[in-house]
């Protein structure tokens, strides 16, 4: 992949938060490389309750790496 | 989406492991936006122990990164 | 939901995690708010193995964070 | 229940290790205080492969707080 | 194994997140040596949505600890 | 069980790994005793993609208390 991941620092934490699904979702795609196929399995697992809260685990531990390296936004 | 996430500082604990519930629910909204469909997803998931279980999972690694955030509330 | 959780501080490491419990149910209080299906649900995880390991997993998120938080009772 | 844990200071690793299992369990028998019922969910989950291994987790995320308890026994 | 980790230090995030990823794999290589067998599995679990999802849950972790090994790359 | 833990320090990182890996195995001995059951239900998961899937969580759950130990050999 090119470059997509430069730094660990944003401006705020909701900027952070969308780094955390950004770090979610690409490491899927490390192992899914085919686009077509990540949006097929999309739209299963978007009307799937528990897939949804797995998804939300993925990137509730990324924010913890990504808060950590903001110093929380102190 | 709108402005959600300016600060992980809260008052009290409390208010804390509010936001924490509010992180893991709008991962949730970034992978499926449409509310209805959220809306008939809780529905399911909300009688389903193993589905809540998981929730709570979330909401206690989320609950780590705002209680670090707010050293401990100390 | 009224106050129930104006410290992370315990006298003990016990009650540190019995705290953990109470913060792994409440935050499944607060997605199931009627207590009525909350302790229907409980008969049938409390007699299913993976059930009942992935509560301990949780519990054993948030005592991580109730440890740090009493800098482990050192 | 009596009293349980009175620290988390051990001296060696190893009993560190053993620590970490007895909070994994213990957590179980918060949820399920019946030992007549654990046993025999023990009998299922101890020949299932997933179960053991998310036993295992749960003892890993214990082992982690037990060990930084301790200053990682350096 | 021949060597195959010598440090955790990386010149950039990316770097980082891809050493997560060889983390993770390499754990399953640890377990089921066969590279056939794995490859098989690839295919299977490349399609379904929840391994993904897993699988990327597994880098998350790992990337907490690359993060940390490198300071964050401050 | 005899004595096999007597210090998270290793050498190098990749010993820190499969020291995580011994610690993953070893929760699972002491819930499921009997080499020959594990042995069987090794041949079950080692071919299932989740089952491998979640194995290299548990082991990355420990490799971040094992790097931590060692200050990530810095």
């Amino acid at each position: 992949m090119s470059d997509w991941l430069t730094s660990l620092k944003t401006d705020t934490p909701q900027q952070g938060f969308e780094l955390a699904i950004m770090l979610a979702r690409n490491a899927v795609a490390y192992t899914q490389p085919s686009p077509e196929i990540r949006e097929r399995l999309r739209y299963i697992y978007a009307e799937n309750a528990d897939s949804l809260i797995a998804t939300s685990h993925v990137v509730a531990t990324h924010f913890q790496t990504v808060a950590a390296a903001n110093n929380y936004w102190k």
